[in-house]
C-alpha cells in the first residue's frame, strides 16, 4: 500500500509500505477515505517530537471503512464507515474511566506517533470498539476529519479548561487551526468579548469572519500585545487566556493578560520551559492548565455537527488527492503564503 | 496606645502611636485580646512586600473586643467580642460576590499593609459587617487567632485549590504553619496518603504526629526528594501538590512529583519568576493555581471548631504577653532554633 | 404619588398612595421610569399568594432614578439611574455570601410582596448598595427591566439548574415569559435540541421564532405530549427539563419525559403538591431542583446585553402608559387573547 | 452446582443449578469464595422487583477467584482472585462514559437479577474486564464484600448525590446497612453534624458507635421526628438529607427537614410514588436526586481500606456457610430480632 512516511529533516515521501495486520483481538483495520494533516505532523518532520522514530508512516485524523476486525470488537464490523479518534483508549483503565484517554495505559496518541498512522491507505487502530465512532448520516466526511483532533483539542485544551463562559471575556494568543478551532468552540458559551492575537494578518482576518470581536497583531512584540489587551479590557485582562502557539514569548504575553480569577489554558506544543512570573501572579489566584487532548468531547461536537450547530469545514483551504500527499505537506508546511488553514487529502 | 511597628530593616520596635480613628461609617475600632505573628510579618520586616511603606504597623490576625463602630455598621456593636479576619471584604462588589475578597475593590488585605495591623493595642477594621466574625462560646480564643489566617490560607490557596479529595494522595512541600495548616485541614477530605517535605527535621516530627503519612528530609536538594516520593507513589506523582515555601527550587520540586490529571497548588509567597517546564508538562493535563488568601472558608472552619472536629490550637508552640512583642519576633524569627510553630501574643 | 394596589379578588386599583420613605440607612427611593407586570402579580391578585396582604402596592420589576439615599448608601446617589432586581440582597449574611439573595436574612423577594413594590412613582429598595445596578450606557432601558425577574428567572431557576450544556437535548414545558426567557437563554449553552411544549399555538410559533427546534401542543393531555417528545428522542426523554407552569399535570409531564442521568428544573410557582413517581424514578439517576430566583446572574446578562448577545426586548408585546395600568392588568391577565407576553409600562 | 433461587413468596432454596457458562467473548466465569445477602434480595423474594423471574439464582455481591475467561479478557486469568461489583459495566457506551454504569447499554444490574447471581458456587460475570477488580494484598476480604454494592451505594447514591461536606449537617433517615454505609462514608467529608433517624433503638446505638452525633427514634411519627431535627438545627433543617427507606412517609420526613439550599438524595427503593410538597419547596432552592449505584467509587473505597482509613467489615454481624444460606435468609429477614445488619456468608 502507499503511504506518507517521515523519511528526513522536514521531509516526507509517499511510498510503498507494507499493509498493517490485526495483531491484538480488539484491533481494527480501516481503509482510509480523507485524512488531513496536523501542526504536529509538521513538528515530527521537523524532529521535534522525541516518541516518533524516522520511517515511521505518519497521521493521526481521518475517516474511513472498517476493512477487517479483531475477534473481540463488538462494535463494528467490515463496511462501516468510521471516524477516528486521534487518542486511542481503552475505556476501561482508570485514566480512561477518568476522562483522561490521553494517558491510557494502552492507548494514548499511537495513531502516527508509536503506531503507523493514517496517512495511507490503510491503518490499524487499536481499542476499536472505544477509539471510533460511526459516521452520522447525511454529514459531509471532510467536516468530520476535523473532529478527529482539531475541534477537541481546541475544545477541550483551550476552551474547557480555561472555563470560557456566558458573559466572560476571552483572549487566544495564535490563530492557526487549532487557535480558530477554539474560537469556533469557545462561541458554543456565548462569552461577551474574543479577542484573538497573530502575527499573519490573513488568519485575523479569518479570525473576524469566524466570531473574534476584536483582533490584534503581536509582530510589534509582546508588550505591545499586552497593552492592546489590557486596553480592551478595561486593564484588567482577560478571565479566559488560550495559548495556542508553544513558545516562551507567547506563554509570557499569556500572564500579562490574564484577569484575577482568570485561567490560562495552554494548548501548544512546548519544546523548551518558560519563565513563570510567580513574583506577580502568587496573589493573581489564577489557573493555568495543560492537556494532551482526550478527545471526550467528540459524541458532543458530532451531536452540534448533526444539529448543524457547528461547522468544522470552514477551516478546510485546500484539497488535495492522496497522491498529491508530498504537495499538501508543501503547502501545509508553508500555510502563511498559501494562506492554508486545514489541507484536507482524499483517497480514491 | 502601644503597637508594634516596623522600623528598620529586620526591626520592629513596640512603641506608641496615634490610636486609630472611625473613618468610614463602615468601620469598626477594636480592642486587641489576642494576636500573632504571620511568616509575611517577616516577609515585610525584611523589605520583601512593597506595599507596606517603613512606620507601618504591622500584624493582620487577632481576636479583640469592639470598641466603637462607624454609623453604618449593623451587625456588631460596642462589647462584641470578634474575630479578625486577615482579608476585609465589601461583601457586595463583583469580586466579593465570586468569593474573591482578596480582590475586594475596596477591601482586600489591608490590615498592617496599607493600614495599620492588629499587633497594637487597638486597631481599624474596614468594612466591619463583612470582615469581622461573632466569637462562638466556649472556645478557646487562642485556636480562633488561628482562624484569621494561616488555617483558610492553608485550605483556600492549598487544600481546595489542589482538589485534595477521598482516596487520594498528597504532597506539602514545607511544613511551615501553613503548610502544617494545610496539613491538618487536608485530612478533612480523606486523602489515602500525605507526604510532607521539609529541612527541619523537627518539623517533619511535628507533621508526623498531625497525621502525614510519609515525611522526607530535602536538605539533600530536590532531585533526591522527588526520586523519594516517586518512590512512594509508584512512580507516578501525587494527585495533590501543594508549595508552602516560595522560592524556585520547591517550585521545580513540585513540577516533578505532579501526577497526570493532577494539581498543583501554590501556596508560597515569591518574589522572583521560576521555571516552568513545560516541555515536560504540556501533555500532562495539569493546573497550577494561585491564591491570595480569601477567608471565604472560615464559617466552615468555626463550624468545625465549635463541633470538635478540628483543633487549630496544635500549632500554638509558644505565648508571649505583648509587652514582650519585640521577643516573640526573635522567637519566631529563629523558629528552626526555638522549635516555634505560631507564637500567641495576648494582651492585658 | 399614585401606585397600583392590590384591592380585591382579581382587582387592582391605580389610586394616591403615600410616597415611601428612608428607613434603615441602606435603603433607596426610586423614581420609577419604566415597571412591568409579572405572573407572580397575577397569582397575588388571585389571593395565592399568602405574604402579601390586600392592599398592598404590587410589582417587583423596572428601572428608574434614585431619588434619595439613606446614609450607608455609598456607591448610589441622587440622579443616578438604576436596574431594580427583584430580590433584595444584603450581600453579607451566609445565604448571599453562598449566592442565596433570595433567602437573604434580611431582604429576599421583599418588593410587592412584604414591602411596597414598582408598579408605583415611587418604590423604597432595601439594601440598595447590592441590590441596584447602575444603566449601562445606550441601552434600551425597556429591555433592561426583563433583567429585574424574568430573564435570571429563567436562567438560574431554568437554564442553570437543569444543566442545559452544548450538545444536550431541553424540553421547556410552558410558553409563558419565564419559560420563553429560559428558551431564550438556554442558547447561550448551546444545546442540539430544544423543544417547548404548550397550549397555546401562538406562544409555540413564538418559541419557534425565539428558537425553539421543535413544538408540541399539549392540549390533548400529558400522555400524548410524552409521546411526542419520547418520538423526538429516540424514546430516551431530555437531558434538561424545565417546567414552566406550576401545576400537578405538568409536573407529571417533566417526569415522563427525563432521560436517564438528566434534572428536571422546576421553575413554576406551585400551590399544591403533585406525585413523584419514585417507583420509576429511585434507580433514574435524575436531579429534581427548585429555586426562588436569586438575580445573581444579572451581571452576566447585562454584559450579554451590552454586547448585542442578548436581546430581552423580545418579549415586550405591549406598551402602556402609567395611567393605563389597570387596562395593562386586563391585557396581561388574558395573554392568550391579546397575544400578551411581557407588557412594558413607562412612566411620564 | 449448588445455588440460592427464589422458588415462592419469601422463600428461597439451596438447590442443585447447572454450572454458568462462559457466552460472550467478555465473560468470566468465577468460583465463589464470599457473599452476603442485600435489602433488595428480600425485596426480591416478597415479589417486588418486577425484572427478576422466579427461579432465578439470586445475590450480586461478593469475591471469588477466576475460574475461566472469554477469550476477550485480558485484565484477568483463572486463578486470580476478585471483587465483584454488583453493577456490570462495558466502560465505552455513552452511559460507562459519563459514570453512569447502572445504565450500560449491555450492563447494568445484571447479577441476581437478569441473570444468575453470586450466591452460587460458580457465576458468570459479563464484562469482566471492566466488572471485576483485583484483590489488594492483605485486606480481609470479608470487608471487601461489603464494597460490591452497600458502600457505592451508601456513597453514591447518599454522601455524594447529597453533597456532604465539610462543617454541613447530615440527616440519614433510615439507619439499615445502606444507611449505615452512608454514615461511615458521610464522615469522609467531615461535616460538623449527622443525625440518624430509626425506629429500632439497636441500629440507632449502633449509628452513635459509628459516628452519629444524635439519633432520633421516630416510631412515634414523622412529625416529632422532623421536630426533634428542626430542634437540632435551629429550625433550618440540614444541608444534606439521605433517605434510606424507601417508603412515602420516609420520604415525606425528608422534605421537611431539608435546609434552604440542601439537598434529599433518596437511596431508598420506592415500589409507590410520594407526594412532593411543591407548595412548600419551589422556592426553597433545593435538590432532590435518585441514582442506582453505578459502583464507579469502588476504586476510591478501595484506596481508602488499604490505607486503613475505613473499615467497611464493622456491618459484618453474622457469618455462614454457604450450605446455611436459607438459615442466612432467615436471620437477615428478621434482622431486628437477630441484630443483624450484613450476614457474611463463607464457601468452603
Amino acid at each position: 500500500m502507499k503511504a506518507v512516511v517521515w523519511t528526513g529533516k522536514n521531509e516526507v515521501k509517499l511510498q510503498e509500505e507494507p499493509m498493517p495486520k490485526i495483531e491484538a483481538s480488539t484491533d481494527a483495520i480501516i481503509r482510509m477515505k480523507k485524512t488531513t494533516i496536523c501542526g504536529s505532523d509538521l513538528h515530527i518532520i521537523h524532529g521535534n517530537v522525541p516518541s516518533v522514530p524516522m520511517g515511521r508512516i505518519i497521521g493521526h485524523e481521518g475517516v474511513g471503512i472498517i476493512e477487517e476486525v479483531g475477534p473481540s470488537v463488538k462494535t463494528f464490523k467490515k463496511g462501516d464507515e468510521v471516524l477516528i479518534t486521534a487518542v486511542s483508549s481503552c475505556a476501561s483503565c482508570s485514566y480512561c474511566r477518568r476522562g483522561m484517554n490521553s494517558h491510557c495505559h494502552t492507548g494514548g496518541w499511537m495513531l502516527g506517533n508509536t503506531l503507523g498512522g493514517t496517512q495511507a491507505e490503510y491503518v490499524k487502530v487499536a481499542h476499536a470498539d472505544s477509539s471510533l465512532y460511526p459516521l452520522p448520516e447525511g454529514i459531509d466526511t471532510g467536516a468530520l476529519v476535523m473532529l478527529s483532533d482539531i475541534f477537541p483539542t481546541g475544545l477541550e485544551c483551550g476552551v474547557l479548561n480555561a472555563k470560557v463562559s456566558p458573559g466572560g471575556s476571552v483572549v487566544i494568543v495564535g490563530a492557526g487551526p487549532v487557535g480558530l478551532a477554539a474560537l469556533i468552540t469557545a462561541q458554543l458559551y456565548s462569552p461577551s468579548q474574543i479577542i484573538v492575537v497573530d502575527m499573519d494578518d490573513n488568519r485575523l482576518a479569518v479570525s473576524r469572519d469566524l466570531g473574534a470581536h476584536h483582533t490584534i497583531n503581536n509582530s510589534s512584540g509582546i508588550a505591545d500585545a499586552a497593552k492592546a489587551v489590557l486596553e480592551l479590557t478595561n486593564g484588567i485582562g482577560c478571565d479566559s487566556v488560550l495559548e495556542a502557539v508553544g513558545v516562551p514569548a507567547s506563554f509570557e504575553l499569556c500572564q500579562k493578560i490574564i484577569a484575577p480569577g482568570g485561567t490560562l489554558a495552554n494548548i501548544g506544543v512546548h519544546g523548551t520551559s518558560a519563565p513563570l512570573h510567580l513574583e506577580d501572579l502568587w496573589h493573581h489566584n489564577i489557573s493555568i492548565t495543560t492537556r494532551l487532548v482526550d478527545t471526550v468531547t467528540l459524541p458532543m461536537l458530532l451531536k452540534l455537527v448533526v444539529a448543524k450547530r457547528l461547522d468544522p469545514s470552514k477551516l478546510i483551504t485546500h484539497r488535495f488527492k492522496f497522491s498529491e500527499a508530498e504537495k499538501a505537506y508543501a503547502t501545509f508546511g508553508a500555510a502563511a503564503k498559501h494562506k492554508a488553514l486545514k489541507v484536507l487529502i482524499e483517497f480514491d
